[in-house]
């Protein structure tokens, strides 16, 4: 009976996927389609406040965390949210949901922007009922904890401009956001970009502190008024805490980023940036985004090169910025650096001092309920994937295994650009990553236009135009199907099919909102 | 019988000023004392919409501005929003509104930040029906028209920081938002900063872009995407014209602002000077906030020379900015210009080059409905007045003859200072500016703590602080009713009292939303 209850929740979506119909206690809407879906009614509405309760000299510092959660009416059942600039340094999250558990606190929504390896005491915190469920990235522990059904709720896996939209259209509404911020002032204004813990941008938390009933900024940072630039702005802004620190900086950011040292992956990466020449994507005026894994970096310093031997500069390029982008920028290579998250330190440092290097948003670059975005005008994009299919489908959540082990990050927003390039080896382990069908899908394969690999450069047979643009080239251009076989038998067969249970763990939603996949709990 | 109803309709607020309960059809609060109303309910809630109706490669250009009203559905009734940045040079309000009765559209509610000389026309455009009524700022002849009742609705006066508020609040629904931008891409990004129509910042038409149900962006300097910086995101807009010219650039911003030569008002700019320095407002780290008038560029003058005298350096200084502020953040005296709008080429190219010049708002720096605002934060401010009373009431909106001329601009949001100042020249043509009682009520006395004439300074008694603070100086300290007195001696008499009809023509609003004043029909 069980069973056939689950089942009945169950609805089969556009691309043959079988989705939960309610999610949370939420009803969702099953995907239809890319660009199927139109959302209707208004956007969230924040209560209007008044001056009149706020202090008139700005200054609303209170002594500490557990003061301000106090202030913010802390209490069961509330959804909590953080940003993950700080990534695996992040100290601030995790304490403001174990002051939660220290006042009594039960049943916690926590929604960060993303969650690592550092926050993996919040399994025990969901152990004792303090969080309910975690709705945001899982990376590593949290996503193995999720994938083997000991959360109590589903996970819901959305896109940097998912998120966005899941706040601004209602469908999450935030209680109290705690915004570590690397430098802020008493009135609230802050920004990620100074200070011990600078991170770059604080681009993931301005939703948050647009949309939440309550916002409080964490800042071990504190400078008089105003802390310019005010990315995050102290309007919005309900309470301000100090404390001693925020996160350990080197694990915020890198002091620097390797490109990979592979011959198949800088061979990869070169392959990438020769199709960028070749099809004359790179052109002067082009845009591209690339992301800070080891192979897009090698990507970025082979285009560097076609770029100068060409003449050719760039009118922006989409970071993720690191120190082989602010070279280029200051090198004349390209007019902006548009910014969603900084990878390392010279990214930090150009973000501050640079007026070229533009901190963005989820909503100015992803956002997908907006009226367009900056993804959609991007001329090239690369990115990674845990798996690929013959259909072009592209997973970048789950291993083969089913386990839930990456969040989406961008990668979703990213593939409208013009072209969508997964560049990726052919096998990892000893496991083949190009399959039949991806364990969980992620992004259609109609938005997926090329997969590069070492083994060779599949085009989607949908994009004719790139098809005509390599004839006469020397890129290695095969179908997908051959280089899957050939992968296959160097393998020795295709990879061990998951070992998955018919109860949902958590679900994959698409940029609009709609359920386009569902992770289903692994086999003991 | 007609005047019964009226009567009837009118209600007595907080501070004895008669004010109608009913203002264009809406249902209004009546001021109930300063900090006293509470807002109830959420912001307004634009309509979420999707990327998947919008352009993917960005572009929103439309051939002309009536192609992107037409597109737009404009119809009768509908509220269209301008903002005033390009002055009395504006060539783009007006054409709206202008190809809106080509159409034949009727019935418009015409929303500016503020209307100038310039748009004298739409008084034509009233007659015809065209525009039923304006609710904006009405320098001139548009405040004329409107004073003498043949407006078929009522004005209404907000503030800067008010009509964010309106905007915010959902009081005022604007269906069409029409941005004159100096740069623009064809996203719809915008700025002010770049161009031969540059004007500086575009901090008036945030609230439009962000509210209104459509957004068209009309400019004279389309760059390739991305224009930067953005300070209307393209994210927020639905059309984007290119047009020959947005505005006249002579009449947009001044060349050179120029300080009064008046003996008299030189005196009394020095003697604000000499206040902020007797008083220790002048102090390491203090702000303050100057319009452009002439008395207050004087003050600012008189005070750069005490602040290099006394080694002082301001942490900010809230604009209107002016080659006398850039001059002082470039000599060092400051650390960051605010600025809400740019009223010279000094102003305007600091904006555009300058990090520590910074493009405020009036969400940040005047909303009253938010978390706290920047002009609250301001140790002093300098102001003008067409009126003061001895019970430092001031009035910026009509002269002594109960004509309306003026508009309020960030006036009243100032009043929030920590020490709110009056600079003025106790007559006018032989016209006592303070008077027993002022003729339309714009701030409230207990915000107002001194007045400066050249006749001496009158202190608020409230302000017992600033009273101790002048003690044993040589200010010259006098009651209010003294200067009064002597005043009217001078000029022969008390003001002649404005002779008014009993019909409201326009309501002043208080930063809140609630009804401050009436303004009456003048007697023919």
């Amino acid at each position: 009976m069980a069973d056939a209850v689950k089942t009945a929740e169950m609805v089969r979506n556009a691309v043959g996927r079988l989705v939960p119909s309610v999610v949370n206690g939420r009803e969702e809407v099953a995907f239809p389609g890319v660009d199927e879906y139109r959302p209707s009614g208004k956007k969230a509405a924040p209560a209007v406040r008044s001056n009149a309760d706020y202090p008139k000299n700005g200054d609303k510092r209170v002594p500490d965390l557990l003061t301000a959660l106090k202030k913010c009416g802390l209490s069961d059942g509330m959804t909590i949210s953080s940003h993950h600039h700080l990534r695996d340094g992040d100290r601030v999250a995790l304490e403001a949901l174990q002051l939660a558990a220290s006042l009594g606190v039960k049943d916690l929504r926590w929604f960060p922007s993303a969650s690592f390896p550092c926050h993996a005491p919040v399994i025990d915190l969901m152990e004792r009922g303090v969080v309910h469920h975690i709705e945001g990235s899982m990376n590593g522990p949290l996503g193995d904890y999720c994938s083997h059904g000991k959360m109590r709720g589903h996970g819901v896996l959305r896109s940097h401009g998912g998120r966005w939209q899941a706040i601004q259209d209602g469908e999450v509404h935030v209680d109290i956001a705690v915004i570590a911020a690397p430098t802020a002032d008493l009135f609230g204004n802050a920004n990620g970009v100074q200070g011990k813990s600078a991170c770059g941008g604080l681009g993931f938390a301005l939703a948050d502190s647009m949309y939440a009933d309550k916002v409080i900024v964490v800042t071990d940072n504190l400078v008089p008024f105003p802390c310019v630039p005010w990315q995050i702005q102290g309007n919005n802004v309900d309470y301000v805490v100090e404390a001693p620190s925020i996160g350990d900086p080197s694990k915020i950011v890198s002091g620097t980023t390797q490109i990979t040292r592979s011959p198949d992956r800088l061979k990869i990466a070169q392959m990438v940036a020769q199709f960028l020449k070749v099809t004359g994507i790179m052109r002067d005026g082009f845009s591209f985004q690339a992301g800070a894994g080891g192979i897009a970096l090698a990507f970025v310093d082979y285009l560097r090169g076609y770029m100068r031997e060409a003449g050719v500069k760039a009118r922006f390029v989409r970071g993720g910025s690191t120190k082989y982008l602010v070279e280029m920028l200051q090198e004349g290579l390209m007019d902006y650096i548009l910014d969603g998250q900084t990878f390392d330190l010279d990214g930090v440092r150009s973000m501050g001092t640079d007026a070229r290097h533009i901190m963005t948003s989820p909503f100015t670059s992803y956002n997908f309920h907006g009226k367009g975005n900056i993804a959609s005008q991007v001329d090239a994009v690369v990115l990674g994937a845990t798996e690929v299919d013959v259909n072009f489908n592209g997973n970048v959540v789950t291993h083969s295994d089913g386990r839930l082990l990456h969040g989406i990050g961008g990668w979703q927003n990213c593939l409208y650009a013009g072209c969508t390039i997964l560049a990726l080896p052919s096998f990892r382990d000893r496991i083949p990553v190009i399959v039949d069908e991806v364990t969980t899908l992620t992004g259609p394969g109609e938005l997926i236009d090329v997969i590069v690999t070492e083994r060779g450069i599949a085009i989607n047979p949908r994009r004719q135009d790139l098809l005509d643009a390599v004839k006469g080239s020397a890129l290695p251009v095969r179908p997908i199907e051959e280089i899957k076989d050939e992968v296959e038998k160097i393998c020795g067969g295709k990879p061990q099919k998951a070992r998955l249970t018919d109860e949902p763990v958590a679900v994959v939603k698409w940029v609009d909102g709609t359920v386009l996949d569902t992770i289903w709990k692994v086999e003991e």
